[in-house]
């Protein structure tokens, strides 16, 4: 095991990208799920730059949980995962679009994506 | 012109949508944008429940600015206006997704989509 204080830059972000987005006052910008085959919308978690950071390496889905104030990964424990093919920043630079490869419903409810159950109009 | 006072509860949103709404420490959700024919993410927006109220009720995409502080349509002054098939809120009542059909480029830039400029992945 390599102690993480040894892994430098690997932890980081990339300077470049980390230089154009732009944060919200937590310090996270919201990161939009699409399906890469159905165009789905599955869902919309939450990234800091290191959420960002492991996204792109290990290209898994990983966010911010606001609640839980700790990394979490999609699919860790459900095996739900999401094969990451494409991150895009918007033209503000304060929202990802993630475009994945999902195994599985996307929601924690079992649902297909997160906006299936409750439709306002 | 109906003195806005007079308006009464046209102007709020349904008290049953509110209860659902789950809003940030500024009283907002984001509001994902998709295009209800190329299924594309077309942007993200941000909605307070005025700005949802007024999507709902005239189904043009209408969001709140957060740099300026002020309710915008969308294509309000370019043209390119977004009109709302359908609205939905997530399993965790934290975000929307809004179908769109909308006129033009979505992006301010010109591009079709907030996100085709920059990808990181």
């Amino acid at each position: 095991m390599t102690p993480p204080e040894t892994l430098g830059p690997v932890t980081s972000l990339d300077a470049a990208i980390a230089g154009r987005l732009k944060r919200d006052a937590d310090g996270l910008v919201p990161a939009v799920v699409q399906d890469a085959t159905s165009h789905d919308v599955l869902m919309v978690g939450w990234m800091d730059d290191e959420a960002l950071h492991r996204t792109l390496t290990t290209r898994r889905g990983t966010f911010w949980s606001r609640s839980r104030q700790s990394y979490w990964v999609k699919g860790e424990t459900s095996g739900h995962i999401q094969e990451v093919r494409e991150v895009r920043l918007d033209c503000d630079g304060d929202t990802l679009l993630v475009v994945v490869d999902q195994t599985g419903p996307a929601c924690h409810t079992g649902d297909r994506t997160c906006f299936d159950a409750d439709r306002l109009l």
